[in-house]
């Protein structure tokens, strides 16, 4: 298993109420020293614009000091500018203002060696009922990302879909929607981030997700946390859903993932090393009870779809005990 | 408008609970007179097997009474005999036996002169974590529609999705992945069920799926009723969610559509007669409420994605009233 | 721990769609020969009336032979006759009717040693916004619990609140909503049943909800199950909710319940002897390692208010594995 | 019809992901001034401390400039300094901090002639399972507002329940517990606000919650908006769910509710004043189309709880149109 993190991880977090943030101001390389002292840590997913002062090669150098890789360059396209769409938005001079910042990301990813530059369109969507014509909303967000996609052919676009938050509705919200906005784009260097807690969070089965966008050729990264299932609350990995996280798990090693697995977390009220340490000790901890997993019990059992065998062999694999019947 | 209805509205309702039913038994004939009695409708969605002793000329004589077309004939793919699952079932006697029962819907389509044949597999899923191989369970289920689409060229298969119900994952669980499905089985003669109820559950906003599927060329028929969005409650059009049925008649309106919309109602405890009436009075006053709408106004409030000035014309429509500031 | 099960875990299942069951019937003696095979059940909440045929001697005799003991009578005042409602249907001789039931429930459970009629109203409620009186509807919910609390001074009263299913919103919907209305009937025979799931269905957080019931004095009897917390699915114990459950069996060891905890499952596709028994493996799997948690640093982490730290209880308790950081 | 609204409307909106902020900073002065502009606000409910620089005369000065009278204050119990907790901190010097506060609430409310201080602790609760032990978060939810009740016997104390945001699970949750909470602390002088979004994300009915609170004579004050019932997503009155906010209205009337009616949006990308009037419009309407409401024929059909009859009566009343049957 290997990790990486985003690195809004280890950034100031804010939110409607407590607008005064939940923790001091954290520079670029303040967070990727937070990152790197983490000690697990060998890819950031980064966020462009840096933070005020900061350079490309300050980024390098605090990434090299750190032995981390740049994996994403995510831009801010969805600040105050943006707060009515990026790549929907109806004013074309806010929508090219979106490009040009994608554009700047994806000359800093050539730079700093990153492969993918990261899409999240957070604020492309509607928020009420009859706001929008959504097959213009539709088109929009295709024609965005396709731009950016065209932008550098050494540089791929992954797409992040959630189903809401900050805009009430997401244009990318699932998988399966993402995966036929890709299709119709018709290029072979757009993908999508698995994100665990956006899977749960859009009421799918993250297992199954997993093995659908991979099979369709367009996994190119991995995200990882928990929630309730009704928020995106960017828990750490497992606290909620431990036996559907091992399933995940599971199916990332069935595709043979070899990745990093980046943590998606927002630990506003902890301290975010100790958060990070603790998803990825998690993480570790199901790696290892993978290795303990009967692999061809679960095949059979799954073979003949019965739940309670399959959930035998995990109750067995979490919590041992003695047997009735 | 012209209007039409599952024939299950005007059966008998029985759960896990009210295991005596809601109601008296009821048979094929008696559901097709009671649709009649409506006064309404003019195609019909039947299941098939009918109920026993009718045979397929008693149903051609009923439907003939009352001027009344079959629209889909609906196999029950959902049964004791399908609990497990009827394409995705891990038996493959099973799997087989519920062709033949499509095959048998087919046939039966093509002597009433319908010309679709509906496949619900409300079954076809997964209740628990862990359970099923998710990518064979995907393989199953396209496999078992693609089949049944190529058993005869005059009669088109169309899927309705729903995210739960019998099954608590059913696979065609939202019109995005059911469309990616319907790729990847790569036939022109499948489409989908857009059900406005099944949309609101699947967290969908409705008039973009319907959009979405349209736009796809897979739009094949259209169900209607409400719920509270967290389950198929099938209660009558628009009595909870009317904003979003205005807007999903609108789309219906702007796509040209002028087949049948189809009532997928359960009065579990109404008259089911007084309940498709009400469901019909309801969209034919909505339907005339839209041709007093200011589409203009709409389509630039749209433009501009300006949620209040869409929302006014709403509630202009729907309220009139003074106006402050 | 001692266990228990609600009847109908080993009887006939039916639901809207699988309207020929999903399983042959079962008559009330059959039942208790199933839960008397699981080799674990010593008492169980029986539904009232039986099945045809079968007499008040014949239930105890069977009963006497499994060594078993009835915990609830629990009148079946959610069938056709009551569905739409029993204590608040708007007909006064339907909920005459409904406490006639209650009445001969009541004798039931004198004649079988029960301490406890379980009231489950799953009828009483509405369905669409603008269909009832609230007040009066929860005036009718509150006079009819009383009035079955008032028939015998040696029967107690236990009810079981439910979000929904089968009605689309139940009066006793939660556990703060069911206290409310114990203190206002202002009687000291009246309780809950703490039902996991339906707790987990409510968006409570069930140990939560235990604490809450039992500071009030009100929690009469538990049942256990599990489920995707929309929908009252049924499952077994811990097959998504493992963290929760075991939160929720620790808030037991907290009280210091040595009642029995019952079973309330529907096995809809599985054998229901295997799906007891494979709950009640997992609860003693669940009590073991209790038995293993390092009581004194939980305490320590909750009254930090600390997660990272709790939860790194757990994943070591479930998990083991080595350490960063 | 009466109106007020939160200041916040007002004000400048932050959150996790545009966190460069909504729009430019608002000052306390510059809200009430905005308020003003609506044209119709008699009220506010104003936020304490007031931005820098800001005194209370001068907030008294501003308002009466406005004819516009403080209706609560409300401390900022949820910001950095209290995102672990208010009343519920782990920390007693930061419950201590909370309760000073709150005590300078109580006294610009006295200086202000504001007749309630309102508590919302949306930092008190949970994130995650086995954080805390709920016996003792839930006592200090009850000691910390029970001792801001008795700081003054002239100024009361308003309650504003919430699910969940910021804190993940907050103490209080509904309007049941609420309530209970209240019975709990044994003073006359503690009430509660009804939100209708709150209601609605609560899932709660939120006409019968109305009802509920005003019978238990706790009902204080009154705020609206409306939201996706996922999300307190604080949207203008009825854009989404018009049926039910109808009915709110209409239990208003029935309890006789004279006081203002106070606006809580978040208008994140719409001009603050501009939502506000469109808010006020609907209302507006809403009250004049129950004007034109048949509520003897309401009151018949809700007594017979006949959902037809009153749908019907709805939809005549927002539709109009010709009937079938």
């Amino acid at each position: 298993m290997r990790f990486g993190a985003g690195i809004w991880l280890f950034g100031q977090f804010v939110d409607r109420y407590a607008t005064d943030a939940y923790g001091p101001e954290v520079s670029t390389l303040e967070a990727i020293d937070a990152a790197g002292s983490v000690g697990d840590i060998e890819v950031l997913d980064i966020n462009y614009p840096f933070t005020e002062g900061v350079s490309v090669a300050d980024v390098r150098a605090a990434l090299e000091r750190h032995g981390i890789s740049a994996w994403c360059i995510t831009p801010h396209i969805y600040t105050r500018e943006f707060r009515a769409g990026a790549f929907t938005n109806p004013e074309p001079a806010v929508r090219r203002r979106a490009l040009e910042l994608c554009e700047e990301a994806v000359d800093v990813a050539k730079q700093l060696g990153a492969p993918t530059v990261k899409l999240w369109p957070g604020q492309d969507g509607w928020d009420f009922p009859l706001q929008c014509d959504y097959r213009e909303v539709w088109r929009l967000s295709l024609e965005g990302v396709k731009a950016v996609a065209a932008m550098d052919e050494a540089i791929r676009v992954a797409i992040e879909y959630k189903a809401k938050e900050p805009r009430v509705h997401i244009s990318y919200a699932n998988a399966a929607r993402t995966l036929l906005g890709i299709a119709q784009m018709g290029r072979e260097d757009i993908g999508i981030v698995v994100d665990l807690g956006h899977s749960l969070f859009a009421k799918e089965t993250p297992a199954d997700a997993l093995h659908l966008v991979n099979d369709h050729g367009r996994l190119y990264t991995v995200e990882v946390n928990d929630n309730w299932r009704e928020w995106d609350d960017d828990l750490p990995v497992a606290s909620v859903h431990l036996v559907e996280t091992i399933e995940f798990f599971l199916a990332l090693r069935q595709i043979g993932w070899d990745q990093p697995i980046l943590l998606d977390q927002f630990p506003f009220r902890e301290n975010p090393v100790e958060a990070a340490r603790a998803s990825i000790n998690t993480m570790r901890a199901i790696d290892a009870a993978l290795d303990r997993l009967d692999l061809d019990a679960l095949a059979d059992a799954q073979q003949r779809q019965d739940p309670l065998a399959s959930q035998r062999l995990v109750t067995d694999l979490l919590l041992g005990g003695a047997r009735v019947g």
